[in-house]
């Protein structure tokens, strides 16, 4: 990110922004020829999916168990789409039982998942979910925001139609850039619109000729964000999706197994459980922001207060990317002892 | 930009957002409470000002004469406005009469003016204009994307309600973040919305919650990217905004009078030239193409092509920020001469 930057119609910057959509490709597991970093924080990659795919009217299914669905269903309100909600509880998952009555009942022409909850720390299974999605001629909308490089991410495999997620989770990049894919049939559906994109910044009938063979100006990217992106997609590649997940699977059994010592129990049940984000109950009688502030102050961790339903009820510990350690865990666990006992009244 | 980040909602990473913001509010010479940096690029700040502040059928006047004019109407119409031109020849702007007789007949209630047109060099004059404004009750919405920092920016005295800006023009930050202010009249319109604002991702009464007291989790800020704007920022404030001025100012006029003794002519007459981006006439029988290029290629200077009406028929030079030096201009133009020499026929 310290590197001088070259112009962004520089040929040298041309060849990057080339190596990076070809590293998001592995990343995802997707032979899709849109895939680009948007020039913004992932809720703008996010809301590049609605802006584009969304036509006013647009019946759209939104699985709500937690924060994030929240937001998808507040963004495809502003597009006009007939937002039809899909809930459970905050923590849980949705079965592809419920999935299929749901897509049966609704037929939307989306249905927007979240793969890995950063608010709920709990993962959606895909099996079968795309498949089904085709035969209600429904579109894959999918949140890898907390998944894409720490959990296995298969777009293709799942026949996911559009995906995006965020540079600072399991990437290990710092914020302010946002991988964005669309598949064949979100392209159809975007070239067939009946009215323009209704958002200019994120219009991908435009960024998608300043990405693509065209090279066509449309905004400058932020080129340093684009470095600092290639070296977090290379060290992807340089360690291998497979080695990563399984780091982050045996990083995250650690830290479940040390809480469970501590007395600690997990909000998600066991095979719903998002490697990269752990809800961990705050014990009774304990003070949640005492201990997060505590752990801050003395030993430099931050761990996150829960968010909406969870508020006051877990700390969200995150490991995601570089931070899914073995000596991160361990620390952790040392200082969440000391913490409990310092803040006990 | 190399420092390790810290999470965005940090007590560290809080102040320095105030002290950007604070920093913003002395460039842009304004007391304006609602000054941040948008996390995206000038092109998401621009739309910002719209995407906010224009209600479905508003009569919004735009003043073309240059590439981000025409941008600016593009951006109004997805937001439903009803787009008024006001049109000037590429490298000319526009009158406070012309102006005075726009207002009078198309009664808008925005009129967008580009400050400094990257496209043309030409220098859009702001005395008078934001009274005017006043007494047709319409905001004042004004592009700063290339003068920011290296021309005198007087949002305060000039009676501008809405302003934006891109970080790697004359801040010499890099691009990926871009300030953004909205004065008490625009928030009033905003407050006064009968629509929720039609973009999530840079509605201002959510964002504003993020950098205002509350702190609101809106979006994940570009960290690292905020740390070069202060750093970009502080530069600003040390060398002082009048010295900047001058700096820019003499630079360029060591630039017009070299391209002169080369028989090269400026596109814009000297009372309106932009002094951070000049337009040299390409000379009959000389391709601008090969001359770009062999700059490049043999000095690593870049000059950009010709846009739009004046594509083929200009280079863009830029001095911007730190770029503005005498070293770069003496270098450039004893290059120019030689790059002449060996594209010539």
């Amino acid at each position: 990110m310290a590197m001088n930057e070259v112009g962004h119609l520089d040929p040298v910057f041309i060849s990057l922004m080339n190596e990076n959509q070809e590293l998001l490709r592995y990343a995802w597991q997707t032979d899709n020829s849109f895939v680009i970093p948007v020039s913004g924080t992932g809720s703008a990659a996010m809301e590049a999916t609605l802006a584009n795919c969304v036509e006013p009217g647009d019946v759209v299914l939104i699985g709500v168990n937690g924060y994030f669905g929240e937001r998808l269903c507040d963004m495809a309100s502003r597009y006009h789409a007939d937002v039809r909600r899909m809930e459970k509880p905050w923590g849980e998952i949705f079965t592809i039982e419920e999935i299929g009555s749901a897509l049966e009942r609704h037929r939307p022409a989306i249905l927007g998942l979240i793969h890995a909850e950063t608010a709920t720390g709990a993962l959606q299974p895909l099996e079968g979910v795309g498949k089904l999605c085709r035969e209600f001629d429904c579109l894959l909308l999918l949140d890898t925001v907390t998944s894409l490089g720490g959990v296995p991410v298969l777009l293709d495999k799942w026949h996911v139609d559009m995906a995006y997620s965020g540079s600072q989770k399991c990437l290990s990049c710092p914020p302010g850039i946002a991988p964005l894919t669309l598949g064949k049939r979100a392209l159809e559906k975007l070239e067939a619109r009946k009215t323009p994109v209704p958002n200019w910044y994120l219009d991908m009938t435009l960024v998608g000729k300043y990405w693509g063979k065209e090279r066509t100006y449309h905004h400058t990217a932020p080129v340093n964000m684009n470095y600092a992106l290639r070296e977090a997609l290379r060290l992807v590649a340089e360690e291998g999706l497979e080695s990563r997940w399984e780091r982050h699977r045996e990083n995250a059994e650690l830290l479940w197994d040390g809480l469970a010592d501590l007395g600690i129990e997990c909000h998600v049940t066991k095979e719903y459980r998002l490697p990269s984000l752990t809800t961990a109950v705050v014990p009774e009688g304990v003070e949640s922001k005492a201990v997060a502030s505590w752990l801050l102050r003395n030993y430099n961790i931050e761990i996150a207060a829960g968010l909406g339903q969870l508020a006051g009820k877990v700390w969200r510990i995150g490991l995601m990317g570089f931070n899914s350690r073995r000596e991160n865990v361990t620390l952790l666990l040392a200082a969440m002892e000391k913490a409990l006992a310092a803040t006990g009244k």
